[in-house]
């Protein structure tokens, strides 16, 4: 087993990454506050793992919520299902509730524990590569609204992260792929030494290969770590993690949430980053091969779907959250390994670039 | 003008108190972060204040949300309204939010405040006695559950509190006696000089003498400062302010929100709170007496609905954000100006007091 540390001062906790992991009761002990637990999952994770948890948890008052799986039911109204679940249970600002699913549940059970009674302890135990290597470290909680994705959110950082890379065994196909696009951004963003054993070991990942998934996941919660510890916030440097994200959800809420997959989306902006880097005379044409190929080398899309017009991509990223007076700012890149968040792009290469991604 | 400061650190804001600040728009101007303003607002406040306050924010971007207004709406679907109105005018992270209104608009536009795009600005105008004195300071929002009172929100600090006295002229008597609670409220706990003053003086206040209602505004914002600042998120001395408050969330819960005002459910809360002191043999008959008699004296109601049973309050106070451990804590008096929170009572007298109170 590997253990990380999130360093945020009081708010500091730690990243368990290991085979088997949910069947050790004595990593989650310390982080419950008191008898009370209610896990949060989904109607595809909970037949699965739910009864693993449980008895894990022998001797706590577990109580369990089973959302409905999908970003489409990432909303206030399912979100309002885990308050019911925990108010009718009679469950108090003691209460910890355990996330047991991938980004979906960990978003909205974190922003439950956030909001229930002001506040309560709360652990992430992420089941797909995404949740894995993203968005269970940090603190980044939310719910979507039908005019914009994670619109609605705290900041609120868990007790603790467990990652049991068993559990990657019952994860589909395409999930796998969604979550390797979250990888690669990190190889892209700032690690090109890892970049470079991405290239190598894609094949190994995508065969499930553990040693090389645990290292992946590994690699990518250090360099998850190392960045929210400089701006748990996002004030700055944080924004870099948002590689293709602009982009991305933009084509999540025109698609209708959960039709392509938070991953699948993300690759395919990442694509476009890369590609108007390119045009705007940043990036290396050689460069933007490389991580449009690695990212096509994961099963992923590689461009935006042929349904979405250059004044759609434009209405929705106006409310993307980068937003500052008005300017749309956007996550490039100057370099493999060497993003910056920017508004000040030529907005003629933009428009053009937008405009060929929709007619292409 | 008074202006008082809450002490929290990086969270640290001022409290602005006097006639007219409404106008005074060099007041607000330092604690707006960009041109967008959204102004959360109800049907009562709104038609009255609503424009006065766009004269002053001249050369911002202002938008405003009207809700209905009582504490029935004061949920999740109403919460929405604000989201929505926010999304659908593009307002991004350097949004800043007001509160023009009372307790419940506070309670709502901050919380939305705290998780529209993860947190942005948030200013309190509270126009009632009871925002004033209470509800505008100290940072917590929240909304209700069917099944409990302010059972999902968050502590999120405004930048600024702006206590405008002329706001009182409009306000119903009811909503004065209301306010008037949570003032008595200050003296009970914490301020015995403060409670005589208010003994000698709350004819003025019900006359709405303007002096004495500052003075009790700025004497009631100066304790509830200082026991936010020991105690910004309620693990201990703040709970204390929840005096009459855990029978009264019982009374509001019981009735339907909005039935009886928050204050009047604080009131009778009160006189429950002495009275069973009294009874435990912890406050001198006397002082129990002066306490209901000044409750009283404000026209607020001194006793529980007749239609509540016992068994009715101990249910709903079993989902109390003071339960621990399955034990209801209660703030008691040892004597006037003295209070604690504990779960240490006799549970006879206890059983017993509530049984007398629901059958007088």
């Amino acid at each position: 087993m590997k253990t990380l540390t999130v360093d945020l001062g009081s708010r500091s906790y730690p990243i368990y990454i290991g085979k088997n992991l949910l069947t050790n009761g004595s990593l989650l002990s310390p982080h419950i506050a008191s008898k009370q637990v209610l896990i949060v999952s989904n109607d595809t994770v909970a037949p699965i793992y739910l009864d693993t948890l449980l008895t894990t948890l022998e001797g706590y008052l577990c109580h369990s919520v089973v959302l409905q799986d999908g970003e489409q039911y990432k909303s206030l109204e399912t979100l309002n299902q885990i308050f019911d679940s925990a108010l009718s249970n009679r469950l108090n600002r003691q209460l910890t509730i355990i996330a047991l699913g991938g980004g979906v549940i960990g978003d909205m059970a974190g922003f439950a524990a956030s909001c229930y009674q002001r506040g309560v302890n709360f652990i992430q135990i992420p089941t797909t590569l995404l949740s894995q290597v993203d968005s269970s470290v940090g603190g980044k909680t939310a719910v979507n609204h039908p005019l914009g994705k994670n619109m609605i959110g705290a900041f609120y950082q868990p007790q603790c992260v467990l990652v049991d890379t068993r559990t990657l065994d019952t994860l589909p196909e395409r999930e796998l792929s969604a979550g390797l696009a979250e990888v690669i951004k990190y190889g892209v963003i700032r690690d090109t030494e890892f970049f470079d054993w991405l290239e190598k070991n894609m094949d190994a990942l995508l065969q499930r290969d553990n040693d090389a998934l645990s290292y992946a996941i590994e690699v990518s919660c250090r360099n998850k770590a190392e960045i929210v510890e400089q701006d748990e916030r996002e004030n700055g440097i944080r924004a870099l993690l948002n590689l293709g994200h602009t982009f991305g959800h933009a084509i999540e809420t025109s698609c209708g949430y959960g039709v392509w997959l938070h991953g699948e989306a993300v690759g395919a902006g990442m694509c476009m980053a890369a590609d108007l880097s390119y045009q705007l005379g940043w990036l290396a044409r050689e460069d933007k091969g490389r991580i449009i190929a690695l990212i096509d080398k994961a099963k992923l899309p590689i461009s935006p779907p042929g349904s979405m017009s250059a004044a759609q991509f434009m209405d929705l990223m106006a409310v993307d959250k980068k937003v500052e007076d008005g300017k749309l700012r956007l996550v490039l890149l100057k370099a493999l390994g060497d993003a910056v968040t920017t508004a000040n792009f030529d907005k003629n290469i933009f428009n053009q670039f937008l405009d060929e991604c929709c007619s292409a």
